[in-house]
């Protein structure tokens, strides 16, 4: 994307746009790259050679306060696997990955890992994996503790398509370090356009139990549990047509590790039970 | 969106489109609506409390082999976790859900589980939960195994709007043996627009190497390893400003395990082993 604005000679306004100014930089910027920078001086050092590999895909927000965005497909096969490959010939590794894309080695678990544990006879807390998942678990596991332990992998995680170039021209710039015992494998799917921030569409706070109480005028149903995005896991509203409650939990329930689901079934629940006295 | 077509008066071309006309049923729709069909009916004559709850969020395709979508943003924590409190308060769950969302009880697992497996000393086929970890994990697996083997969670998988309209209906379906015993719980993030079939793209297999020569004048780097949607994992090109050379697994290969990746980092290897000799 960089690359087109500055060949692009019949600029327009949004050509002429600088993409770092609009966006801001990721969560923990500061922290990730002197992970990156640190990961590439140890290893300059070492004298290994060096890859960058990009996975999965990137997302672009339609809104703020992101609920809808635009997201080029990848689950990250070919990044993780390749990064398995660049690790068993010797290089070490900077991961940049989307989050909840696959990664090397973790990809060999089943994904139903807890169809693969079995609890041990004598003691409850002795959790093992099933001998037929053991064995071809195995060398897998081996191979990710081996390089976790040498140091031979650094994991860096991207989400929007903001966080990726931020990102990777901060491990690019890490990297350079390292001449041409450096490679750049770009394997993520990138988006090749972005909203610009001033053109995003917001939530909005007050219109929350207009819209439940819209939405059960038009569809007809019994409730709607309403939340804003930030405090979904503190506070819902469950509205029916007649009425509205609010169902909170306060900042010591949270920290003693209480979920909100929790009363919300509760109420679900009992609500069903006098439906079915009724 | 149905209701809202359904309500719509002041219909256009677009308000009285026929979703299921225009869109074709997800994968496995027969055995999937067979699986919700044979759940509902045995919970019926258990007598058992039944809830559909629906988690995570939908995509819509902007294009027919989907590389771009639009996506509405859910990790489906509420979905899941609710879940797994009418679980315990002895509902049966039909748990439909987005591809890759959190699971019931699954989401308590920590996300790096090669972290916490640890091998035996004597055995290298034993491997275990670290001790700290199990104690955690513990009450999640017993749970988890509990209602698996007493057959009370029905797990369900979408991606798209079109396949989450689908299995809406099917599993809406199915429960309504259950009368006032059923209950819908929608927690998912459903997108409220699709595309409409022929208004879709098309990815084109003829320019696939003409975009990969033209990458490399643009941005001046090395190499493209350039492959198609759907046989990504089994033929790609290494495309250089002077070269092209196909590198392609067979069909024995494949099923042997055989990974593309490999092929690709030896060669990615020896021309980087070239540079640094040269």
């Amino acid at each position: 994307m960089a690359n087109t604005n500055t060949t692009n000679t019949n600029s327009t306004d949004t050509d002429d746009f600088n993409f770092f100014h609009d966006l801001s930089p990721p969560d923990s910027y500061e922290t990730k790259k002197d992970k990156l920078n640190q990961f590439a001086n140890t290893h300059v050092l070492l004298k290994n050679r060096i890859v960058l590999v990009t996975s999965g895909g990137t997302t672009v927000p339609l809104e703020s306060r992101t609920v809808r965005f635009i997201d080029n497909f990848s689950i990250g096969t070919r990044g993780a696997t390749s990064a398995e490959y660049f690790l068993k010939q010797g290089y070490a590794v900077i991961f940049l990955h989307r989050q909840r894309s696959l990664l090397p080695f973790y990809q060999r678990v089943e994904k139903n890992i807890l169809d693969i544990l079995i609890f041990s006879d004598e003691d409850e807390n002795d959790i093992k994996v099933s001998r037929t998942h053991a064995k071809k678990l195995a060398p897998f596991l081996k191979d990710y503790q081996t390089f976790k332990d040498t140091g031979m992998l650094c994991m860096v995680e991207f989400t929007t398509l903001s966080d990726y170039l931020y990102l990777l021209r901060a491990a690019c710039e890490a990297i350079s370090v390292c001449g041409n015992k450096g490679m750049i494998y770009l394997a993520a799917a990138v988006s090749d356009f972005y909203i610009p921030k001033g053109l995003m569409l917001e939530t909005n706070h007050e219109i929350l139990i207009e819209k439940a109480k819209k939405a059960l005028a038009t569809y007809n149903h019994q409730m709607v549990i309403a939340n804003l995005l930030d405090t979904r896991k503190k506070e819902v509203y469950i509205v029916t047509k007649e009425t509205e409650e609010r169902v909170q939990l306060t900042e010591e329930e949270l920290a003693a590790g209480r979920e909100i689901e929790q009363p919300i079934i509760d109420k679900l629940v009992a609500y069903h039970t006098d439906l079915l006295l009724s």
